[in-house]
């Protein structure tokens, strides 16, 4: 589909690296088609490219020693965790070994009074969270899927929430990670925030493991807040709803997530998760704080939406009825395949400035109508990202076409309104054609970090840039 | 002093480009000596090294020219924006060109419903604070100087509010830089958040100038808060102090500043700003929010403060009373400088985790104590960042070896406690030895993305890493 045609692949290189790795690892690398092609891409149209064994590591020494094998005979390395991306990041375009890290999967050490952890790569964030519960403190970046936290650093992720609380970019203290040499580095302290050198921490959050394999985090961690409370707003547009988030934000109340979801979404839920919104776009808050903290921000805010001209407000503290609404908000997708019988979902993703929002929307709405494609929108709206989940029948040449003409269009909208062609998803190689469309000669810079740091292109090569 | 020594000095490529560049930009481009040294470093214990000539430029199509010019002949380029760096950012150890950024002081464009500006590197913070008043919005990043906006991205400042608002780090949307090769790159655009490829943004924040030369930054704004409060509280000895630090940041107040001031601080503040507190660690607090916000989390702080142990716990919404401490903060290089006569104080900056800050305090008290130095130590605690003064007679040798002792040994101990060398100073020529021993095997890395983006080591050569 939108795969990029294979490099060049070593054959001998790959083959010789897995026999060597077999002796070492036996049953922790496996070579059947089965397993392979699980760690290959599987989430959306991007073709399934399998690597060509999958070994399974625990720990980072095991990992700095699958690393020189494949450096030794030129094999790509594929880092895994729990396979959940949505540009083809986990694909083997030119084959090679997929490092699976699920089983690094122990939480090494709380520090309660400084709110950070360290974990290993293949903890996913419910199960940090859930082992937390007792400490009264959480991580809050959520992407939906349980994503591993190593995935989720290599892939910059973000979701509802980073409105309030940040992406990984502001989350992350501080990586131990392998090198395509097989050295092991770590990238910083827990101090937080340093200024000692090249921010390294932040060059491998998003490097989309074509640097180096996350094999320890340092993460940032909140305290659970007193309260929670919700609220949701009917608007008679998409516009008014942007002018209700804008004025929000510039309220400077400190919304925890601020949700938009357009009137073909609010319909699919309504059918998905009984309920009887109004089918007009809608805005779904949360706010984080103490008891009087939360009432106070979510009846600001429903002052600000009614003023502006949403109808409906209403806010709720008790944690039954907001479970509810944010459940269903959770289960979007589903409640849209369930719309669209027969289809399957492809995933977008861009950000604008709030400024642009309201016309990044409307303008992709309309745009989907043209070309006959069904393509609902979602957005975690307080940093102007949103997603246009495309629904198309993938057997049908013609609509995988018009599906490819609204993304490509989707990312040069996005560049034309001063926005980003990924707020959240990486580059992949989903992307990887358009990334030079937003960042200009900066891509050069980007590959020249590239081959000084990965000469011989092992690391997830055919993802974010490619070498000339 | 601790200056490195000059490495090859290119003195025919030197005089070369001056000659061409003088041509082109006539009396923009000064060789008299007094502005040369203006332009070497001046604040520390680091001595001047003036470059050879400094051109004064306005637009990033000017610094390209330099730039082309300086590679074309292998003349050294060094970025100054106000000259308030304190690791010898600005010293030219191997000569060549100071690029004077000052006459690029305009303010481009104010996104008021983005709460972002476009700023040239030029301007001065408190000069976009100024310009921003009437629009309700501000700037937060405040290290005490007035330091240019383009500086304070290239040393990643960040100062007394971090801990609400974070560092340079955080609040730099996209940068517009010129590389060595004199090509200008954009490392992003607008939007809030981004996943497309490296972050080259958080590369270029903390480069200190060896990267590239930042011409142009889109910066995060905030909304002027409806109501600040202010708070202080003395406590019996710095343990007490920081446990107070540590419950207010688990609670999570959102404190806008938590500054902690050693006994021999508050006694210097005393005398110079005509203050009556108590001669004992003291903090000193700053609250923003809505009007019942404010007050309820002075409160909260006072309860968890007074439980602890502190004593004398007063908070304030008037401006009037709420200037005169902080005021009275903002003096206090100056209380020191007056409560030490005949002496000049050398700044030092480490950060730890808040778990560690009482011992990392306490050892930095006796070990000055130990040395014969006088080192009062202020620091904004809430983010484990302190600054010990260290006040000595320059002319001593035997108090300038002193000196350079204990600097070390914070260094040392901040790795010691899981710390940085640099919470916000960054490393210039100062900290480049102490560097490996807190990075280790990531100053290589360091090392290999500089080769790459600058394979002439022409662009700051002698600060943060050195070519082998």
């Amino acid at each position: 589909m939108t795969n990029l045609a294979p490099q060049s692949r070593n054959e001998i290189g790959i083959e010789t690296a897995i026999s060597v790795l077999k002796q070492r690892f036996g049953e922790r690398l496996q070579t059947g088609d089965s397993i392979r092609e699980q760690h290959g891409h599987t989430t959306t149209r991007i073709a399934n490219q399998p690597p060509d064994a999958v070994v399974f590591v625990k720990s980072a020494d095991e990992v700095s020693e699958v690393m020189r094998v494949a450096s030794e005979h030129g094999a790509p390395v594929i880092p895994f965790g729990t396979g959940t991306s949505l540009e083809g990041h986990v694909n083997a375009p030119n084959g090679g070994i997929s490092v699976d890290v699920s089983q690094m999967d122990q939480i090494l050490v709380v520090h309660a009074e400084d709110l950070d952890v360290v974990v290993q790569p293949g903890v996913t964030r419910m199960a940090l969270n859930e082992y937390l519960r007792d400490t009264g403190l959480f991580f809050p970046i959520d992407p939906g899927a349980n994503a591993s936290l190593g995935g989720m650093a290599a892939t910059g992720a973000s979701g509802t929430n980073a409105v309030r609380y940040g992406t990984m970019k502001d989350n992350v203290l501080s990586l131990e990670a392998v090198l395509p040499s097989g050295e092991v580095i770590c990238t910083g302290r827990r101090a937080r925030k340093s200024s000692a050198g090249y921010d390294l921490t932040r060059l491998l959050v998003g490097s989309e493991g074509t640097l180096g394999l996350i094999t320890e985090l340092t993460l940032k961690l909140q305290g659970i807040p007193e309260a929670i409370s919700s609220a949701h707003c009917t608007f008679p547009d998409i516009e008014t709803a942007c002018n209700a988030v804008i004025a929000t934000i510039q309220m400077g109340i400190p919304v925890a997530r601020i949700e938009l979801l357009d009137a073909e979404s609010v319909a699919a839920m309504n059918a998905y998760s009984k309920l009887s919104l109004p089918i007009s776009p809608l805005l779904l808050l949360e706010f984080h704080g103490s008891t009087p903290g939360v009432s106070e921000q979510a009846k600001t805010f429903g002052e600000i939406a009614e003023d502006i001209g949403g109808s409906g407000f209403s806010w709720t503290d008790s944690p039954e009825e907001r479970t509810r609404l944010w459940q269903a908000r959770h289960d979007i997708y589903w409640a849209l395949v369930a719309a669209n019988p027969g289809r399957e979902g492809v995933a977008s993703d861009v950000c604008v400035p709030i400024s642009k929002l309201s016309e990044a929307v409307t303008r992709a709405q309309s745009r989907a109508k043209e070309l006959g494609l069904t393509a609902p929108i979602v957005g975690h709206v307080g940093d102007g990202n949103f997603h246009a989940s495309v629904f198309i029948d993938t057997s049908s040449p013609a609509e995988m076409a018009s599906c490819d003409a609204y993304l490509n269009w989707l990312s040069e909208l996005a560049v034309e309104l001063d926005g980003t062609i990924s707020g959240e998803h990486g580059i992949g190689q989903g992307k990887i054609n358009s990334l030079v469309k937003e960042m200009g000669g900066s891509v050069d810079v980007m590959k020249a970090i590239k081959r000084a740091i990965d000469p011989d292109n092992i690391m997830n090569p055919g993802k974010v840039v490619l070498f000339d």
